[in-house]
């Protein structure tokens, strides 16, 4: 059995100059709390508060991380617990489905998997060994008499964690019940909700047009029309705002913003209800709607960020078997100047609007990106997304952004995961690497050591609270 | 207030021991005369030889790296005096913009422009400290103090800078009144007109035909017919030479190259005249336009640059109110393996043509531009622009550039500036950062230290004369 | 003369803690046996066995890195003595040609080149001075007099040199006479064939239907119908696995992979071999094509290689006079994630399906390749490819792609050269890449030292095995 160390300087630089800097910007702000501004952790959970059921169905089943890098090297999904959309039967011992992933520990070096299940296992659970076919079941065993004890609730993990506030994501047709718990246990502003309005915005995905008479149930607004659905949208906006919700999140497979003419919109909207709509004429819809939740966020002031480029599941077969979200996402090339001009030519400059854009490609960071949100006042840059969010993905951001943008056109950390318990690795990780971004240009004499320790503490907290106006 | 220290290290490499032979190296370079083979300071100045106004519009308000910065975070172009096309009144108080810039100090941490104006303060100016909210009437006074004195004439600062020689861009129609001017003065050969006729080469854009009649009127040449057209064109050119140019630049959205049969191009060129052209034949006689300057080139021996790939005045709204140059113009993806194959399978192999080229779209360095630049002998990759000018930009550029084009086919540092007082911190940070670039190759024994000695002077100094085959 | 010295730790990481560590990962490797699974050696120079020609005909004539750089500033590709088509005398002196070459050695600084070449000139010939103008002679006669000894002949070098297993490139059409005169002489198994198909597989190509002809006779079965042309080439690829082959290897231009209807490939094949075809049907049937090539794989068990993204012969001029592999293919910008989709979806999740890929559009690593290699069990990452098999080009590989595919999904190292002589310089550059990446990641507290130990090993020798089913 291998040892599980963490050093303490993980992360940092190598180079001893460089690290000793890094070292005291880290310590500045390794304790400041977590700003989590966008996220998949269900609020059910929180408001359930029910304990974990086990280090598998904790650590494994749920991570597409974890899930593709396995499938990878030709273990099953089945095998690895993920449900069956026809109720096949797949692996239900959590213990072999725990196996299996120890068995792969290997697999995951120089991800940042490993480093955010090391820092899950040592810190949060007291691990001394790291995972592999003879420590699987010792660990097993740890994690889950751990995980049986009031300490290891969500609640208590929420506040041993030092989160302040935790955004979740929530379809535009979400009741919020959970949330509405939540406020009842005096969880209020510390769980808020995020409006996704995806399942309403393509008019080309299998029932559509059955969301859009749920969309008129649950708002008590007249879908029928193209108006009466924008103002559906705008009742359930405003039942976000409410719920104490902040900001949009859209995922769109470009970035398209362009708008049509009323007349145009509302022959594609008629067009779609009667489920006859050309591929071609429902991306201009959604690239249409985008440019037009823009506009709703000049009147409500949700903050919207957009998501783009990304082909999902890629592999038919797994989607049919699976599902979504099982890891076979795959990004796309991305294109921000001319997709965003016509949402930036109409808010860009609004001051009561506030766009966070992320991606995959990272070619549109120093081209397009960092020129665009160095340009206009309602744009900034969200931190490095999904496969970018490692070490390496960090600092190659900040290293092709800063120049151009600044550090003030970027949002600072946003944890984007649904992996509750990785929650304060990955804020450690991004503290580190921008601690190590920092020093660098410190050692480079590029910057004072007393500015740095003041963006240090930006990127780590102010600028998350700001970029989504919370506090 | 914060002290303004520049230390004698800065922008080397962080490692001690890259450090110590970049020092070296830098050493060898810091001294050598700056040859500024392209750039936007206006031949007015020199030829004028006036005292700068005041410190707000020496370096601010002509500064779109700044503004767009500025604007980025909220500030107005009128409130930093950029005027307005229509005469609404800006801020016309410089002390006024001034301390907005100051202000706004640490939105630049990180940025190449941080790191200019450190050493234009710092070294021209002998500000001891940085701009900030207290130090900004400190500042400003001490500045326009200096600027009054005779030591500031821009010839004076020339002289101090060493500049050996200053190419200006100059557009096609112009008179080289200025350049007369200055020649007369003595300056002939130290300050030189480069021609640029991207005004006539896009017939699609506003008042292309009133300047093709100024052509016609400048250059005595009917151009009512497309040879006239180019025959009016090479008579530019050689007035160009007359007046000591060594060079042509071209700003297209891309570097399409695919000449048109001599059918095609006069009808498209007599569709322009009477205003009824198509944008897709507008920019089919871009492009064809671009193969002929390179024939033109072959011809007369101009050096041909060519700086694709930007989407100027983003912004609508700013371009309607402030016009070109306020920080909206944004990079978009290039391609070069394809187009720019006509013009070299046509001129690529002529050991009388020249071809510089620039992009701000990093990708294709590895991928296009050094492969293409290291198999065409007329081919040479320009320093890394605009955005990219930086410590950052210019390192990956090495990078990406060196290990397939070497670095006899890069043109060695071209600092592409407006404004004037920066030239010496532009070439400055690129002598330190090719020095970097070279120590890493020498601290890991991929180069000798006489080799890297003589590669950092051939990068600072010789290989920018002898690319566009100036002295 | 500058003297030539090869440091022992030349191409590790510059800081003394990395280095210190890659040093001992690279001792581990340094002397493990060379696995060459992809390359362009010719069969028949082992088989054959004769002495090389001259220093000229072995390290300038056939090296496209060489001629293109000696080229791009400016030398004639005849007076390389690079034969022409049509018989024009070009430079037959050796030795004149090698002078040539050594007064443009300054022009490979900070190439990959300059290090191989440093390699084997110092390792393989014993040479203690760096080419140049002053040294070439005595280079010359020095390598010239080793050349005819019998230490030199290329059975003796390849026992020199470590190698394991040397993959070639054969055409389809390939009798695989050389193949079998090497298993004649024992040396089956150490020199394999690899089946290459391209010649058959771009229909619109001059000549494809004689070389359809020629299949058929070799096949002994009728290629008049699709159908019988599949059969065709199953049957050789049968004949390569008899001879020991274990991949096929395709060069597209771009990674289309779309499979035709039965009744439409059948049409475009009529077509085809009635000289009819459209450009686009001809890609159209390159694209499925390679989807049926991984059908025959997944049935045959050969592991298939992909190599798109490049436009052969940029310089229609050179290739007309010249030919190919004159140093004129440049890359040009790939899509893997839509264009590999239909293969995957097809037999990516086949455990008897292997596919490697290889890219110089390094801009796909992180976007498109890791990803699917990390969730596709049947797709590994090839090792980087022609400009980026470069000491950088390789850092930023391991950079770019380890943190989403890992290490396993990689095939570890591919030389894919032509260049002999080059081989074992190559493997040690990587070698010392590798465990540079590595020592980082260990310097940075990511991978503990027998991880990485483990690691480096399996890079250097496990993986390529393994990816390619070899022993």
């Amino acid at each position: 059995m291998r040892p599980l160390l963490l050093d303490d300087d993980r992360a940092l630089p190598a180079e001893s100059g460089q690290r000793t800097i890094a070292r005291r910007l880290y310590t500045e702000v390794r304790d400041l709390p977590l700003v989590c501004m966008h996220g998949h952790v269900e609020a059910e959970v929180l408001a359930g508060n029910e304990p974990f059921d086990d280090p598998a169905s904790l650590l494994v089943v749920p991570d597409h991380y974890v899930l593709r890098m396995l499938v990878s090297q030709g273990v099953n999904l089945a095998d690895l617990g993920v449900p069956t959309r026809d109720g096949d039967p797949v692996e239900a011992d959590p213990r072999q489905i725990w196996r299996r992933f120890c068995a792969g520990w290997h697999l995951f070096r120089g991800t940042p998997t490993r480093y955010w299940l090391e820092h899950e296992l040592a810190l949060v659970f007291g691990a001394t060994v790291q995972p592999g076919i003879e420590s699987a079941d010792l660990l097993y065993d740890a994690l889950a008499e751990q995980l049986a004890t009031p300490e290891f609730l969500p609640r208590a993990l929420f506040e041993r964690f030092g989160i302040e506030v935790l955004a979740t994501t929530d379809s535009a047709l979400s009741t919020l019940s959970a949330h509405g718990r939540l406020r009842s246990d005096g969880w209020g502003g510390r769980v808020i909700p995020t409006f996704r309005p995806d399942v309403l915005l393509h008019p080309d995905r299998p029932g559509w047009s059955r969301r859009v008479e749920d969309l008129a149930e649950l708002s008590g607004v007249d879908t029928s029309s193209y108006d009466g659905f924008c103002e559906a949208l705008r009742a359930r906006r405003q039942a976000f705002v409410e719920a104490g919700g902040l900001a949009t999140d859209h995922g769109h497979q470009d970035a398209g913003t362009s708008p049509l003419t009323q007349t145009e919109v509302s022959a594609v909207y008629a067009a779609a209800l009667a489920g006859d709509i050309e591929p071609s004429a429902a991306r201009a819809f959604s690239g249409h709607m985008l440019h037009e939740m823009a506009r709703m966020s000049c009147a409500d002031g949700l903050v919207m960020q957009l998501h783009p480029g990304v082909l999902r599941d890629h592999s038919g077969e797994v989607l049919a078997r699976h599902g979504h979200d099982c890891g076979f996402d795959i990004p796309i090339a991305a294109e921000f100047t001319r997709n965003l001009r016509p949402l930036l030519e109409s808010f860009g400059r609004n001051p009561r609007f506030r766009l966070v854009v992320f991606t995959v490609d990272e070619t549109t960071y120093a081209r397009e990106l960092a020129p665009l949100a160095g340009a206009y006042p309602a744009m900034r840059l969200g931190a490095p997304w999904w496969f970018l969010d490692s070490p390496d993905g960090m600092r190659r951001f900040r290293e092709a952004v800063t120049e151009t943008a600044g550090f003030y056109n970027t949002t600072g950390f946003v944890d984007d995961t649904r992996a509750f318990v990785s929650i304060p690795a990955r804020h450690d990780l991004a503290r580190r690497i921008d601690a190590g971004h920092l020093a660098r240009l410190v050692a480079e004499h590029r910057l004072s050591m007393d500015e740095a320790l003041e963006t240090a503490v930006d990127l780590a907290y102010t600028l998350p609270r700001e970029s989504y106006r919370y506090g």
